[in-house]
């Protein structure tokens, strides 16, 4: 069984944030909560997510898998009023989840979980450099790299985080110091830098440019995480994207 | 002779009400107001108007018949300055319509009046619900319904107003109780439901979106009237939309 | 040497307003501000623009010529948070612009001057009609007949200036008294008219519309000057249109 009530903007937070990486999406549910673990179609990038139940309004679960179309749900929730609270609920005989938004109804088709592709194994990632700075920082950067080229490049040069995105004849570069981020901790002993596709980090800079502090964690021509807490410290979402290696 | 100053507003309230239904009309001017009756190219609905002469700030008419392209006429009004006159003149000799805003004059011509859809007779009906609710209210259910399918039903089930659509997979269901509601009365002895289009739903849902008050005529599997007042209570429109019949 | 800081809303301006008028331009620097002319592909309409130094926040220059690609600086410049400074460098080794906006630097490849369309000589005009309004009343003669021509007329008549359009059964006419103008004066002895292109005039009006004082300067048939003062009075810009001719 599952069903729950939450805020209306903050099942949009958890659609949205998965949307940036998967339209469809196993849930893996448990009574603690929800953990979600997709791969991307060209097997680039995958997101992971977990989502106490302390992040709902009210939460009944027992342990079970559900298939939801995430394209389809966060749709839906445009016609969730603001502040309201969403109801989900789980027809196991119809094998549909019913999503209550004040006096609206909608009976959305479950997928069958096997049909999505498969949870991804979370790699397990040594990365030395960390940088923690405000999410309108790393949008500001790949929405300037956007424009100009098809991958940026993150990396931790002494005391600065610096993305730079080089177009045929014009390059773009964002230079943060120390200073000025949150965090900046190479715990290597070289400077570190990895490219990255930025169909990728665009959507991902979108979603978290409205977050306070993300984390990015790199190494030497190797994947990126960045994540962030969501819902108030009850959920938190990582992306993890595998770097192109220029070759020379 | 038509000559008639009206705030742009009120007079883009009128224009959008028709252009739901239809892009050219027949006005029929008296010196007591005017009166429009319009029949949509597939002959499924009709749109019928009344407007007071007490809706004008001056308004001077004798009878007649003036063709007017309503979507050019509602278009012009978007140069209209907020708060603004807009004042209406007949020019008989050169059959236009002269439509003056501010400090900008707008010369349109006029429609043959014999090269309009012929006004509908309306039909008397014997429509046992009544429903009053606000427009904000029909606007959701309707918008829910568009993403779904082709057609939503209306219907009273006991106590309560029911819109209903369904998908292929999904299904989307608003269902308001009569406490909820403004009125709700059915004068039968059975339960009415009727299904309608949703292209033609969809546009007068946008106008009475913004209406406090909408009344919704219905039978079973009947045609079903939509209506409210406008400009104060000098104006009132009505939709009156065929039914679907399922075939079974 | 060209270095410079100047508040993002004013290198915004500037760009804009030639971007009106073409998408490449030559500047010609000196130690004293910077000048603009640019004749639009068509050869049918140009633009001159000088900025003074006091415009500028800092400014350092030597004589010379930057080929810039207007529309490509406009779009970066988007990336500049509000009220902030925009720091333009000139590279003379790599001859690139580099354009620093925060903690964003921008390398951008300068244009060859020489592959640019030639800075036109302004002609000297006797221009006898002198119309001074508000840009919004400009735009709203300019918007209204786009809809409907390709060409719109202006004219002094006695003490009115008139704005006029004809479309094929329609036609929209403008007429502002010279009480509601901010000046109107005709040093000839006949009204004035001409006609001229929409497709430039949009383009004009659309910058026109945000500003407070703009300067029409016509005569019989025969180009117009359109400029306004900007920057505080540190700068200003003119656009001169070729008028059309009717045939008869």
């Amino acid at each position: 069984m599952f069903k729950t009530t939450i805020k209306s903007e903050n099942i949009k937070a958890i659609t949205s944030a998965l949307l940036a990486m998967v339209r469809e999406a196993k849930l893996d549910i448990t009574p603690e909560g929800i953990a979600v673990k997709a791969v991307d179609a060209a097997n680039v990038a995958m997101v992971y997510m977990d989502i106490k139940k302390e992040a709902f309004d009210s939460y009944e679960a027992t342990e079970g898998e559900l298939g939801i179309d995430i394209a389809k749900l966060d749709g839906l929730l445009d016609m969730a009023e603001k502040d309201s609270m969403v109801e989900l609920e789980l027809d196991e005989v119809a094998h549909k989840l019913n999503v209550k938004m004040g006096t609206l109804k909608y009976t959305m088709a479950l997928l069958d979980p096997s049909t999505i592709r498969k949870s991804p194994k979370v790699p397990n990632l040594d990365l030395p450099g960390i940088i923690i700075l405000k999410g309108e920082d790393i949008r500001r950067g790949i929405k300037a790299g956007s424009g100009l080229s098809d991958y940026i490049s993150i990396s931790i040069v002494g005391e600065a985080c610096i993305m730079e995105a080089d177009g045929d004849t014009d390059a773009v570069k964002l230079e943060i110091q120390k200073a000025d981020l949150i965090e900046l901790t190479n715990n290597g002993t070289k400077d570190v830098k990895s490219l990255y596709s930025l169909d990728y980090l665009d959507k991902i800079g979108k979603i978290a440019a409205k977050v306070l502090q993300v984390t990015i964690n790199i190494g030497q021509d190797f994947p990126c995480k960045i994540g962030f807490d969501m819902l108030e410290g009850n959920g938190n979402v990582t992306y993890m994207i595998a770097p192109r290696v220029e070759s020379n």
